[in-house]
């Protein structure tokens, strides 16, 4: 559905004026972020340079002029970072614009069904224009819900959260699911997503503030605060005393919490491989040491899988139909936290693995 | 089927010198292998004592006495001795009879349907002599298969060889299998019907003689002797020389073996957990340390699945049907290791997770 520009205008931060283009406008003043040298540890800002330069604004058949407004930040862009094989068979290629989802607004457009000011989602990376061929746009609807929701509960983390949990998850009412990185964008609403189901749920996050959200805003039945534990015995311990016992785990983090949930898994549990953000800033490449607990799965019978996002993207429909109401209706918390400033995008990648944010993690333009 | 005596006999080892129970007999010496103390390491016979008793050989209903021929050793003994749950609550029992698998000979017979002279299987453990209800024993047709097939290709060893492979593991003709602990009883036959899938199947095992036995006679397309790689890169780098990638996994001993193939599965790869036997001497109670290797789930969306024979017994038939055949027709090669002598059976039994046996390791009484 095509938006006025009034409409839209009316959710389109005030800091921003965008660049409207005339027939006499030939370029722009692009900005971008080029992924230059790869990180062993943490991000910094050595491994990207912010580069200006000059964008030609003709636009080819079905292409369109957009402006970027809102960038996702998202932990699978540091698994990208590694140098060995991981989703894809070749890492992030260095200098280029870091890969990554957007929401801006169309400035022009040659495309049937895209005009100036339509909010779309396109996979356009870190810069703050780009020519977009059409076939690589998703139109937003702002009347429908937020259009940042496009990067979060009805995006690749709602969709994350909704599959991982159905389709390996698979929890029952009356079972125990445990969700690490619970306080994240995907770990938040799997927390939601498996309360619906009639699961009693654990959440575990680090710090206090976080766990009281889990508990107090998320509805979870317990949140247990990892960083009070010095070892998996002492979290585990917590975990059993809150729970008796595991029926889904869905994981996020890995490290010391996986280590602390394998031991109390139940009978047929299934654990949900959905990330491992404990792992990224440099054990994927060098891969930390951690307790051999394979033989609890054949104690239990218990299944391990992993599942990535773009499996689900021709499915998309299906969680959109089921969730879109319920994010309507107001009966999903979709926290957002926004860094403003295009410049914060590698700080806020970082962030990702040490910060303190909640939910969907954002940068403005 | 019942067995005519005369048929039964011709395959008892010519050592027996049965005892025959008359009317006047009320007992009868009876030895015993007592589990009495937990090995942290190895198993030795400080941890077993042999006793000798008398056994009234008086019959309840439905009861039959059986002297044992032949005991099956199995790693999962080793599992029931760690001090931590595993696959039941609470480990083996102190102080009682090692419990096990048997294959002998009714003694005498108070249950109808069972003869003196019938072979039977019982998991009547590590007793020469055993009286034991008729709902605790298997009839077996010596004319069918040789007897101590119940212990092996026809028991719980094929069961969950067939069963892992065919429900956990799912290959598909053209696939690559890798079989850890290839030699062994489950992993020598989950070898034979990988190949009968279509699979393209890989064995690993420890030792020369072992890898040309699994190529020679058992079919294997690749065997690589797991002992002459350092570590797990080294084995890694030859299994993937050889293979390309790995789409089904079934390990039976985890460790560096199971660290070395990880890295190399192809998408939605299954990994079958049948076994880690190299964790058995000490690895349950206090983990080893070894690589977090669970993004790779992630990145290859693929599936860990614990799986144990006892799961499968009310499934028995649908096994039997397809692999009784080929074992008749001696197209499946299921070759067995005889220990000789009760007082082995300790020995016998460490020498699973240290020894060069091949296929199924029996104790003959």
């Amino acid at each position: 559905m095509q938006v006025a520009l009034r409409d839209a205008k009316s959710i389109v931060p005030s800091s921003h004026s965008p660049i409207v283009p005339t027939a006499a406008m030939t370029t722009l003043s692009q900005q971008q972020w080029i992924y230059r040298q790869q990180p062993l540890a943490q991000i910094t800002t050595e491994h990207y340079e912010l580069v200006e330069r000059q964008l030609d604004t003709g636009l080819g058949a079905d292409e369109v002029l957009l402006a970027a407004r809102y960038f996702s930040v998202d932990p699978y862009m540091r698994i990208g970072q590694s140098g060995k094989p991981t989703y894809d068979a070749e890492p992030h290629p260095l200098n280029t614009v870091q890969q990554g989802g957007v929401v801006g607004q169309v400035l022009a457009s040659n495309a049937a069904g895209y005009a100036e000011g339509d909010w779309v989602y396109s996979y356009s990376g870190w810069q703050t224009h780009a020519k977009v061929h059409a076939s690589g746009l998703k139109l937003l609807d702002p009347a429908q819900a937020p259009v940042t929701t496009a990067l979060g509960v009805l995006g690749m983390p709602g969709r994350t959260a909704w599959f991982g949990l159905t389709e390996s998850g698979r929890p029952h009412a009356g079972e125990v699911v445990v969700v690490s990185g619970a306080a994240g964008a995907v770990g938040s609403l799997v927390l939601q997503f498996a309360k619906r189901h009639g699961a009693r749920v654990l959440g575990i996050a680090g710090g206090r503030a976080k766990c009281d959200w889990l508990r107090d805003t998320l509805g979870a039945d317990w949140a247990i605060d990892y960083k009070v534990h010095d070892s998996a015995d002492s979290l585990g311990a917590a975990i059993r005393a809150a729970t008796g016992g595991v029926d889904v785990y869905f994981d996020n983090v890995g490290g010391m919490v996986t280590d602390a949930v394998i031991p109390l898994i139940n009978r047929r549990a299934r654990i949900v491989i959905c990330g491992q953000i404990s792992q990224y800033s440099g054990g994927l490449d060098t891969p930390e040491l951690g307790p051999r607990l394979l033989h609890h799965m054949l104690y239990q019978r218990a299944t391990i899988q992993g599942m990535l996002a773009r499996d689900y993207v021709h499915r998309m429909d299906e969680m959109v139909r089921i969730v879109a109401p319920w994010v309507r209706a107001g009966q999903i918390v979709f926290e957002e936290t926004v860094v403003d400033g295009f410049a914060q995008l590698p700080a806020a990648l970082n962030s990702l693995f040490t910060g303190e944010h909640r939910g969907k993690l954002l940068v403005k333009a």
